[in-house]
């Protein structure tokens, strides 16, 4: 039997988001890989071991799995969404890179997911109907500058932006002053969503303009949606339909 | 028996990447809607009816829908991929926020899938996994300008970019004016992925650099990604592995 190693994305939370791929190769695997509350996510089972880390062990983490599946095992990393989104893809990729070389030979194979933008997007309407950008608010793997100058040229372009990790513990302030480059480059007027846990028992959807926006609407499971100029929010019962047409004018 | 409206990701074409959400709308519906060939990866059954329509009638389909669900059918509008990207929801939400009030009240779901631009990067590995944006090529419903204005910022703000309706027959020159933009406003040195029917037995992967893309590389069933300035291919038999990392530096 040769191994092989799986890079897997579990979507946002909820069953029904779990693509039929992903649940295949979890059924085929010996060894789950991740975060640990991702790999809380799969069902423990005779023949199956469970490796979970915490965070900020990436790398450690993607070698191990490479490791493994060098050793003929049958590897699945998880991550939440998508793998390819601000998540483990790119970190084992960087381990293949720096490794040795017959790792470039393994069977590796990214499953996508629902990505957290898009089941935000979702139940919020369709945010993201026309053009957008996705940008990583976390400064821990790069330099606060690069964000406030990414915030500026996607407000320029008139990109709505689907923001990833707006705030932690550990960063409390970023998330402030991103709104603050948003509120100076962008004007007042933009819809923001906040999106939390979409999809489980715990989601939370809100929406407030960009001027009644503050950091505490936000923790490291929501993910922030602003529209661009031509977003159209829909008043009715209930939430309101925040949406982007297809089409700018001339 | 009321009605519903559910705007439902197909995912980029194998059954595999649909999720259980959107196959459990599709049985419970009366009603299918959307453009041709993706009403037709719906199995017909009885009791379902499928109205499938040409492109560009878009608002007309959805305003059909709307009717429909109005009168108490289930009713599935189907794109490819995701619904909220560059399909139909945005213009489910255009009729609704157009359309009678009591268009506001009906049940409208978005059920999201899994879109092209990721089922892309999974096969080429992860070019998506830092900052990124999507932008659709296509000039039918904005200007030329905007595209390219759009074009030299996102090169300003160095993120990888993933190009939705690269080309078309009605608009053959379209893609070759954006190929230069991004040459002059990236340099030469990025690596281009031209992924075409991910997930389909017509299935074709090709990288190569930016000085050697050509506009007869890609047709409307192909996505387009093109790395930022710190995208990595890492070379070996076979297809090279295109990733970009987690970090920038500072």
């Amino acid at each position: 039997m040769t191994g092989w190693l799986a890079i897997a994305g579990l979507g946002p939370g909820a069953e029904a988001l779990v693509t039929p791929e992903v649940t295949a190769a979890l059924a085929e695997a010996t060894d789950i890989v991740g975060y640990i509350p991702y790999v809380a996510r799969v069902a423990a089972r005779e023949g199956l071991t469970l490796h979970a880390s915490d965070n900020r062990v990436e790398l450690d983490r993607a070698r191990h799995a490479l490791e493994m599946a060098a050793n003929r095992r049958r590897v699945v990393v998880v991550s939440s969404g998508d793998p390819g989104v601000f998540a483990m893809a790119a970190a084992v990729f960087e381990a293949v890179e720096a490794g040795p070389a017959d790792w470039r030979d393994l069977d590796i194979r990214v499953l996508p997911g629902i990505t957290a933008m898009l089941a935000a997007a979702a139940r919020a309407g369709a945010p993201l109907g026309h053009d957008f950008c996705a940008i990583n608010l976390s400064d821990n793997l790069k330099p606060w500058e690069l964000i406030e100058k990414r915030l500026r040229l996607a407000a320029a372009a008139d990109f709505a932006m689907a923001f990833y990790n707006p705030r932690s513990k550990a960063r409390p302030e970023g998330f402030d002053r991103a709104l603050d480059v948003l509120r100076d480059a962008c004007g007042d007027d933009r819809p923001v969503i906040f999106a939390r846990a979409v999809s489980t028992p715990e989601e939370t959807l809100r929406v407030v303009p960009l001027t009644e926006a503050t950091p505490e609407m936000a923790d490291m499971r929501t993910v922030v949606i602003v529209g661009s100029s031509l977003t159209r929010v829909i008043p009715r019962d209930g939430a309101p339909i925040v949406y982007t047409p297809r089409s700018a004018p001339e």
